[in-house]
């Protein structure tokens, strides 16, 4: 599995993504789930993937391939006009990607090759925005009533980012709420772990933001994951203790 | 779906179990997913069931109608002579009526019919024992290790499990530590919801312990939910705050 967050603020958007993958439990590896493309002072378009290695890998470099090729006249996601229509050029390039594979005929089942992508940044005068990209290539967009997406493992982490998410928080308030929702993860599921990257995108900036690799050993990361143990704890002593009801009250 | 907790402790065992059942999102109903049993003196049995609801109901109903006939030679589960054995019961019980679904020849997808189950209590000199059933029939116990058991939907409420169990702590802090694990699923899963109820066994009773049902309105109930959030926040905040790493530092 994989576990990857976006999270619009008032002030930018936050990514991060773990590196785990796994065929099986005895068949792990690392691999980056984030990738970037910018047109410096243009566009800053951030993705991130989920699901089968090879479709995502595949996707990822077919993006870049097309980026690339000045020959190729439909608009790549270096050229593409607004972030809809990069989010439109990837879910149309995953399920290229993800039939081609059942086209090879080893198998009808679209499902093993299935993937989920998140794309998010601004291009010239549009908003930044962020989307969802399922594997039958259609999107969602994240708005003010849902601000934030997560991919993959996504449970185990949740929770505490319903209750914490502010869009008014910091940056670096922000890259702390997202370490306390994937160290959760982490503790509860083999099938993600670190490091993380991460790329902080500053609204109208037009550039890649700060983009940075927090390991499992970082000190930072370690000070959160066993702080938060401790302090869930305490939070959870403060509450106010439970009293069992009458006998009276009592069903059966 | 549904979402129970079986936990262990020094002094007993405390069970709870939601009560929101569904076919569909439009299809929502309320219905009792614990079940005891009991030989005052003798045994005290609980049961809990998460999955295809048809099955459980059926397994629930088999179990109580083989436990009454006299004339039934097989040991039903007010006589099995220990916790194992009435684990391995319930097991087949469960196998048959699915495979028993199967046969019908409607479909040949085990699947649909599905469930998984929890029973705990003790026996005469017997320990107090904990199981976990597969739908296949086949069980684990749970010990010192994995002193508790989730069943339906299980991974939003288990990072809190994890953090705060203590094998020592008390049958009221068990409640408020199941009711924030509970409260927690709840709020991010339409398909768990309260009531929800509670057994409180006490180790070595062989009696039915105290039963209660928690509304969704009950006031202790909202003062957790209601103050988890806040304490779940002021716990982010006294975390250390996140310092971006130097220029240097930063990766690609």
């Amino acid at each position: 599995m994989t576990y990857c967050v976006g999270m619009t603020l008032d002030r930018g958007t936050v990514f991060m993504s773990d590196t785990r993958t796994n065929s099986g439990v005895d068949n792990i590896s690392t691999f980056r789930k984030m990738f970037t493309w910018e047109v410096p002072g243009e566009r800053a378009i951030t993705l991130m993937t989920a699901g089968n290695l090879a479709t995502t890998q595949a996707v990822v470099s077919i993006l870049d391939e097309r980026a690339k090729t000045q020959a190729d006249r439909a608009p790549g996601i270096l050229t593409a006009p607004t972030m809809f229509q990069v989010a439109s050029l990837i879910g149309q390039t995953l399920r290229e990607v993800i039939l081609g594979n059942r086209s090879g005929g080893m198998t009808a089942d679209t499902g093993l090759f299935a993937a989920t992508l998140m794309v998010g940044g601004q291009i010239g005068q549009g908003k930044q925005r962020l989307f969802l990209i399922y594997p039958e290539g259609n999107f969602i967009e994240a708005g003010d009533d849902t601000p934030f997406f997560q991919i993959g493992e996504t449970k185990y982490g949740r929770p505490i980012l319903l209750r914490a998410y502010d869009p008014a928080m910091s940056f670096e308030d922000a890259v702390k709420l997202l370490l306390v929702s994937f160290d959760s993860t982490i503790k509860a599921n083999l099938s993600v772990a670190p490091p993380l990257d991460v790329h902080v995108y500053d609204k109208d900036s037009l550039h890649r933001g700060r983009m940075f690799r927090i390991d499992g050993d970082d000190p930072y990361y370690q000070t959160i994951s066993n702080g938060w143990g401790v302090a869930l704890r305490e939070a959870f002593t403060r509450l106010p203790a439970f009293g069992f009801p009458e006998k009276g009250r009592s069903g059966g």
